[in-house]
């Protein structure tokens, strides 16, 4: 078990835009420091999306008959509401100015994490920005990447700001890991009097991702890309899929 | 914002017994280390739970009826059970092997947080351990007693593992909190554009806990005490119970 953690976040980072190489823009961010072995690049959805050009401008957008009845119930955009839509298999709940989904991923989150701040306006266009479309797969791409350049076993996560059920405030959590277990399955190991514990599955990639929004921020001095370095495990590698509980396990759905 | 944090596990913390000044076990494992101003001292919640007493003898215990007929449903201990519905205000979902209440404290939890490992076992009897009393109490004597030793102000966080609605694996957060923001509200403030961010308030407290957590452990490698170094916040300092979402606003329970 790890004693100490450091965690940074990279400067100089420049604005992405669609079809940067992020691998690229971090490598020159580390500016010539070598990541080492087990450190995790955690790296927020946002430019990651920006990356992967997953903008959707609301003027291309048509809203459906359930995107207008929806929108008018909440008080949305409609083709806010209807892009929303498309990214969710349903929506778990809805009030005034608050739509909570099922995202096509499996994720229970606010608004399918369509995201209306920090894109940049065009005159007259009003873009929003979708989650990547597989954030375990662009985890793995920069994971393979970074591990080319640096020669050693790295970790990658991609992390968002969730809220959460009975609880205030946004956590950071993982929506896309690679080089990593996302859960810790400590079942059958002694605890401290030799008895079994009985409940311990640790959701490590999330409790990495919430330690790394720390220095992520939110607003204008956001630093998007913090590496973590320190941890270890045995745990086998397993993507931020696993985080996700099957409906079926699930009592609050 | 934080550009870079540490984070390290205190050493040589002997167990803990009830009576046990925190405080001074946790002074004596610095070791002549001084805390810095704004550093976060987080400490396990069992600790804590340990050093107040706040242990039950089963044998003690006499179920209810209600506790009788809710552990035939779920399979578990009715004394065991007793306990859990003695240290809450409603069941919110029960299953086979699972019980998830309303804590007095607010928190929706299993079992109420009543745990039944890491607890020294005496000569036939079962012991278990309940959740401190007032955590924003007891993290707040934690704080007095170091800053007054170190002459600085620092923040102390009574941290536990919780599982979540709709993901696995279990989280660190915050059950209590001393010296500094649990909440921080960005709301109103500018994103990269200019425009107002909509919704953005950070479960800092909950982002930290879950931070030290990474060191923390479960199992027989425990390390209940992590030095938080490097964050900064210009939030108003608030309690841990601020992050339990109220009834009132709370769409799943």
């Amino acid at each position: 078990m790890s004693s100490a953690l450091e965690l940074f976040a990279l400067k100089g980072l420049p604005m992405v835009s669609a079809g940067d190489d992020l691998a690229a823009l971090i490598i020159a961010a580390l500016d010539g420091r070598e990541l080492r072995r087990g450190d995790i690049v955690v790296v927020a959805q946002k430019i990651v999306s920006k990356a992967e050009g997953r903008t959707v401008d609301l003027a291309t957008v048509t809203p459906s008959a359930a995107a207008e009845s929806l929108a008018a119930a909440v008080g949305k955009d409609p083709r806010l509401v209807e892009v929303i839509l498309s990214e969710s298999t349903r929506v778990v709940r809805s009030r005034p100015n608050l739509i909570i989904v099922q995202h096509r991923l499996g994720f229970v989150m606010a608004n399918a994490g369509v995201d209306q701040s920090n894109v940049a306006p065009a005159d007259g266009v009003h873009r929003v920005l979708l989650l990547p479309r597989d954030p375990d797969a662009s985890a793995e791409a920069l994971r393979a990447k970074l591990e080319q350049r640096y020669g050693v076993s790295v970790g990658v996560i991609i992390s968002d700001s969730f809220g959460r059920a009975w609880r205030r405030g946004t956590c950071g959590i993982a929506i896309g890991a690679a080089g990593l277990p996302s859960l810790i399955d400590l079942r059958g190991q002694p605890d401290l009097f030799g008895r079994t514990l009985e409940v311990s599955i640790i959701g490590f990639a999330d409790e990495i991702a919430a330690a790394a929004s720390l220095l992520q921020g939110q607003a204008a001095e956001a630093q998007p890309v913090v590496l973590v370095r320190g941890l270890d495990w045995s745990a086998p590698i397993a993507p931020a899929a696993e985080l996700v509980r099957p409906l079926e396990e699930d009592l609050f759905r």
